[in-house]
């Protein structure tokens, strides 16, 4: 059950995730199909036992079983890794000119060059992986190395460094890729001597790994781009998703269709025995098993991967459910109310009025499918519709997409005499920023951003409020015979209570009472509590817990004490 | 502005969505590259100015701009569908005996038949199409004809039909498939005549549909199998994700690499000039543009797709953020209470014992990656814990992975001497199943559910206390002078107050007093609701609208009414 380094909890309670990677580990250490790679004779020396699964999270767990410390070389999972450093240095244009992105389906080592241009097919073939190597900018061999290297250990989380007999092997019997550099010479794909760029792909071959570093590369690929342990960026997001298509496409050679009909996870292999596998936003997965099919890739990594994608449902296309509805409550002022104190003439007149002032709560991440759901939300049934408020105090992210629709939504409602507002956006800059361009450039509607949705509320209230005068104008400070809170309370106790009243102002955020705390409460406390629900900042009410406390429900006892 | 048919708000709000989508439109409207198919002459009457594009969601929400109703045949865009009827029919293994699933990286038109078993490579070239045609059970050629024409119907959610012309030009010139067919024949992938298979290809090819139908096709693949509109499923789920794996690798044909980098859609193109994409679980895309380039595919159906998928962020790959955290608040006894009233000494016992009563209130889905962070939060520094509860009230689905890890702890709990109870599984029945097999399965432990958070916390705090009997005995009810409410009441008042209560029973769900309705409340009642916390059954409580209503504040005038 122990095994190796255990991060899980240490205190005794076994993970079922471990139990189940576990279980994994001994269900395959028995299939012993396949051989070791000999194309070079250091890879030969390969236990055929050795065998590791780790998985890690985008948070930074890492779970390993099995030889998950055993070094050995890299090989052709570097080339993900080189060809973002490419995609970095020169663009993703530029790279596009050079290398293709198409499936060769053909093996690892074929030559695959487009006919005419000669460019490599994709950069997983050796010929796109050696036409990439010569893209990594720098001064010198020696930079151009340590660029490499220190990339792959951003990837890595740790610092790696290179199994120099297995880069000499690979240097002295590497006819073939020496050949492909000549060819690619030739093509003017790489346009100088070809010599530099061969070594560096022999020597990015020969960097040493271990299983569990397999899978934070892959994590930190899921994780677009950020090592979760260590929180550094290996590359730049935006160059993700690409180095993730051309694994999906072309990452296990010519098993490549298959892996997407039976795993489903963009992956690549290399030849000493490693596989990595990614679930973008989710996982990264890392096996290591020297024993290899026809087509190059780990009999068990393969294995192990078409299990960890059925039993743990990883596959990227299987349907998602959308998980909560992005829309928490959709309510209207009808039935949602400030907390501001109304009198009775404005509360009956909110309750008709109330309906024309909309308010959508959303929650979860707004995306496109997201947002399309909360336009309408917005807009449905409109007619009559003065207002409408959009609450973003739930909302974990906001992607660009669903910033530019809600945005422009502003102009459309003003567009139509209506107003659209927004709470608890606060932190959510990049929205708040597309919604000032958007707006000013629309020219129409301005932007309404409020603190919290109280406050939102209130103000949609006072303009409904405005357009329909009540014939009693309020006083500054409501009777407390008006009070609704006193209904129901007989004129002597009224006056009374009103003659041990005091005007007080409390600064925002100031504690008035607790709730709960009444019990020991005095008349003038009870008096103050009442007074800061006529004078109702919502400050003051915030600092009642939120909570509509009924201060005037004063004990006898605590009356006659006064 | 209005075009076509519009399936948003009708009430003159305009939407983001409608409007982008005509913005791309006009944009893509004016590139004219590429040429209308000719090669059956039906096809060559295309109009080559004809464009729609049409988006739908998975809860059946439309969008159409340009030509979204102009009828064209389907074309190769049927292969998909056809696929998937054989999978249902014969079984994944048996079809995939028949037909591979490597991308050819060549021509839709090319024979691509594996070395050796002559089996097609995939089904979205011609060769394997027809033998997908050839795999659709019937009882006679009408009838599979039938069936396919159903299946397709079901996709678009409305009855199609076949286009009798365009089905003879391509019978009469369909030499080059004809010519696949016998192929197939002689490496017995087809083990009899091919020619009912060719025309079932032919026909199902000539299946008319318009742009509008192509986004419902595909927002039903994006949707598990079930239309959006009608509701009724298409295809059996799990063969989906089959489907939409060959269409990822093989449905743009030589393009598919470049269609994975650029758009990260499962697609697939028709000659006709239609293209569908699929956005799993959020979105289904229909274009419609006669003009091909040399691929074969949509000239702007390409660039549409592509700027979809740039503007609305849909590439697969992309990094999805993990939406709000799975765990919505990791609590503990110590600061989260039911709703039992207990006795002071009680509460200070729960004060010092309660850290050792976990709880976890969850949110959102639980899939694998979820499930890892939620077992972590359960199993972290567990030494002295004793319970703990997972409460699922928020949780909108469990897959089966996550399912099964969170029942495999209930037995690891146990085998440490702890308890793991969950609360609010109501409407996960799945779950529930899980869970009984699991932990009958393994012996350890037993199935501990209850129907809300507040009855779960009040076992845990019963077992706690029982596990330190206080020395002061808790009487059936707690005296008046005990009660917590009660503190700082004058004994006069007290001894009056007790003198007024019965003692009364209410049925769960039994409404005993509102929130706010206190105003006019008279003793009896007030003593009646501080009975119902003495003796509190949760229902009880609920019946105040879940708030510890502060009974025994009654006004002076009320008190000496009564």
């Amino acid at each position: 059950m122990e095994g190796a380094v255990g991060h899980f909890t240490g205190q005794g309670l076994a993970s079922p995730v471990r139990d189940y990677l576990e279980r994994l580990h001994g269900r395959f250490a028995s299939l012993r199909e396949g051989v070791v790679a000999s194309y070079i004779p250091e890879l030969a020396h390969a236990d055929p036992d050795w065998f590791a699964i780790c998985i890690a999270t985008p948070d930074g767990q890492v779970y390993e079983v099995g030889d998950s410390r055993q070094p050995f070389t890299i090989q052709s999972i570097s080339k993900p890794l080189v060809y973002g450093l490419a995609l970095e240095d020169r663009g993703r244009e530029r790279v596009l000119e050079k290398i293709g992105v198409e499936p060769s389906g053909e093996a690892f080592n074929s030559i695959s060059l487009a006919p005419g241009s000669g460019s490599p097919l994709n950069p997983m073939i050796n010929a796109g992986a050696i036409a990439a190597a010569s893209m990594v900018a720098g001064h010198s061999e020696a930079d151009r190395l340590d660029r490499v290297l220190s990339v792959a250990s951003l990837y890595a989380g740790r610092r790696l460094d290179i199994d120099t007999v297995v880069f000499e092997s690979e240097r002295s019997t590497g006819h073939r890729n020496r050949a492909i550099g000549h060819m690619l010479r030739n093509f003017g794909i790489i346009t100088e001597d070809p010599e530099p760029a061969l070594n560096l792909y022999f020597q990015q071959c020969s960097i040493r790994v271990d299983c569990r570093d397999l899978a934070l590369i892959a994590a930190t690929l899921a994780n677009g781009g950020i090592n979760p342990v260590t929180k550094e960026r290996a590359v730049r997001s935006e160059f993700v998703d690409n180095i993730l298509s051309v694994m999906t496409t072309c990452g296990m050679y010519d098993y490549a269709g298959e892996w997407v009909y039976r795993v489903g996870m963009p992956a690549k292999s290399g030849v000493s025995g490693g596989i990595l596998a990614v679930r973008p936003g989710q996982l990264g997965i890392g096996i290591f098993s020297p024993l290899l099919d026809p087509q190059g890739n780990s009999v068990r990594g393969v294995r192990v991967c078409e299990a960890l994608s059925r039993d743990l449902n990883l596959h990227f296309l299987a349907p998602p459910r959308s998980a909560l509805s992005v829309v928490h409550s959709r309510r209207s002022l009808a039935s949602l109310r400030s907390k501001r104190r109304r009198r009775a003439a404005e509360q009956r007149l909110l309750d008709t009025e109330g309906s024309r002032a909309r308010v959508c709560a959303l929650q979860g991440d707004l995306n496109f499918p997201a947002i399309d759901v909360v336009l309408r939300n917005l807009t449905e049934n409109s007619d009559t519709l003065k207002f409408a408020v959009v609450d973003l105090r739930r909302v974990a992210r906001i992607d660009d997409a669903a910033g530019r629709m809600l945005a422009e939504l502003v102009g459309a409602f003003a567009a139509q005499g209506k107003v659209l507002l927004f709470s608890s956006a606060q932190s959510h800059a990049r929205f708040r920023r597309t919604l000032d361009e958007r707006v000013s450039a629309d020219g129409r509607g301005r932007v309404r951003l409020f603190a919290d949705l109280d406050s939102a509320l209130e103000w949609c209230e006072s303009r409904l409020l405005a357009e329909h005068p009540l014939a009693d104008a309020p006083a500054a400070l409501i009777a407390l015979a008006d009070h609704s809170l006193c209904q129901g309370i007989e004129a002597p106790d009224l006056a009374h209570l009103e003659s041990v009243m005091t005007r007080e102002r409390f600064a925002a955020a100031e504690i008035v009472v607790r709730k709960g705390e009444a019990l020991g409460v005095s008349l003038p406390v009870a008096a103050r509590t009442l007074q800061c629900f006529d004078e109702a900042s919502r400050g003051a009410f915030g600092k009642i817990d939120g909570t509509q406390y009924p201060a005037w429900w004063i004990s006898r006892t605590e009356t006659e004490q006064a």
